[in-house]
């Protein structure tokens, strides 16, 4: 192993969006990464699998989040209260980056073999969200529809959420949790319906 | 072009998922599934990109029985009423191919890549649900959420009635459709919950 890096995850994260930014994902290189990171590239091995991996690192780390709020989540457990508090706790984390969210949303809509990666990454919170909820005791059937509709409308609301500046109505601006309750309000609304 | 075979893709499919239950499906080729078919590699190619779509051929099948249900809804459109109205058209249409459909989902869950292009599928039912809301004149947000929760709904029902006859209750037997309005009735107590 090489000498510790300080904080090579991070500056490794922010070259490549950087440069994904600047010469769209494919024309960027993971050696022009961790020269930009002034890094190796054995270095970014060390930290990730692939390219592609390095815009989906946070994702462990809102798994963890979701996992926590439910298991602590006060009994008796509703589900849909239990998932709507971990959105929120997922929303709290997520906030202050809304410009790298932003900018790092924008490169993986360009790009097919990202938006298959984002798309596994949001089924692997769900079946971790589903299994959190099992462990509290909810049923299975219910477990898996409380989670898949969980991210159904963190989904929705994360898209708000990044995309309201576009429409020049930043008087309007709104936090993530505001399109989370926004969105669990629309699910009340359409739900009731069907 | 070489000449007309009669029901080409019918019996490319049926080759294709025999020899992937009975091989797995990394260890099948295309020139495998062609012999069994009786066709050639090239006829293959001309209806399949690859051995990937060949499990994904009634997708876009299924899709278009997803939008005309939505278009055809009755004046007002209830967002969630369209949507629960072209998960049961579809439902009719999947109903009589069950042993078909647990075969298959056998194949899928038993690798990855399989997984990564359901989900793309599945994603691509969304975006059309949810332009098809959008055609009926509901609001991008609502159309968005209902259309993603629809999807949802019929993931946890289609799973729910492909894997039910694995814990022996065949005296229990359920059809897709009463699995969707399971998953719908339980949608609207989560939902409430919420």
């Amino acid at each position: 192993m090489g000498r510790w890096q300080p904080d090579a995850r991070g500056r490794l994260e922010r070259a490549a969006l950087e440069l994904y930014v600047e010469r769209g994902f494919e024309r960027t290189s993971v050696a022009e990464i961790a020269e930009r990171a002034g890094l190796t590239e054995r270095t970014f091995f060390r930290h990730y699998a692939d390219k592609r991996e390095v815009l989906f690192a946070g994702s462990s780390a809102l798994q963890e989040v979701l996992v926590g709020a439910v298991a602590g989540a006060p009994e008796p457990v509703a589900p849909m209260e239990a998932v709507a508090a971990a959105l929120e706790a997922a929303a709290g984390v997520l906030q202050e980056r809304q410009e790298h969210a932003r900018r790092r949303q924008a490169v993986i809509d360009a790009n097919t073999e990202l938006q298959e990666r984002e798309l596994i990454k949001l089924a692997s919170l769900s079946t971790a969200l589903a299994d959190a909820l099992r462990q509290r005791g909810v049923d299975d059937a219910t477990a898996s529809l409380s989670a898949e509709v969980g991210i159904a409308v963190f989904k929705i609301a994360f898209r708000r959420w990044v995309e309201q500046d576009q429409h020049g109505r930043r008087d309007r601006h709104m936090d993530l949790s505001q399109f989370i309750g926004a969105s669990l309000a629309g699910l009340r609304a359409v739900a009731a319906g069907a």
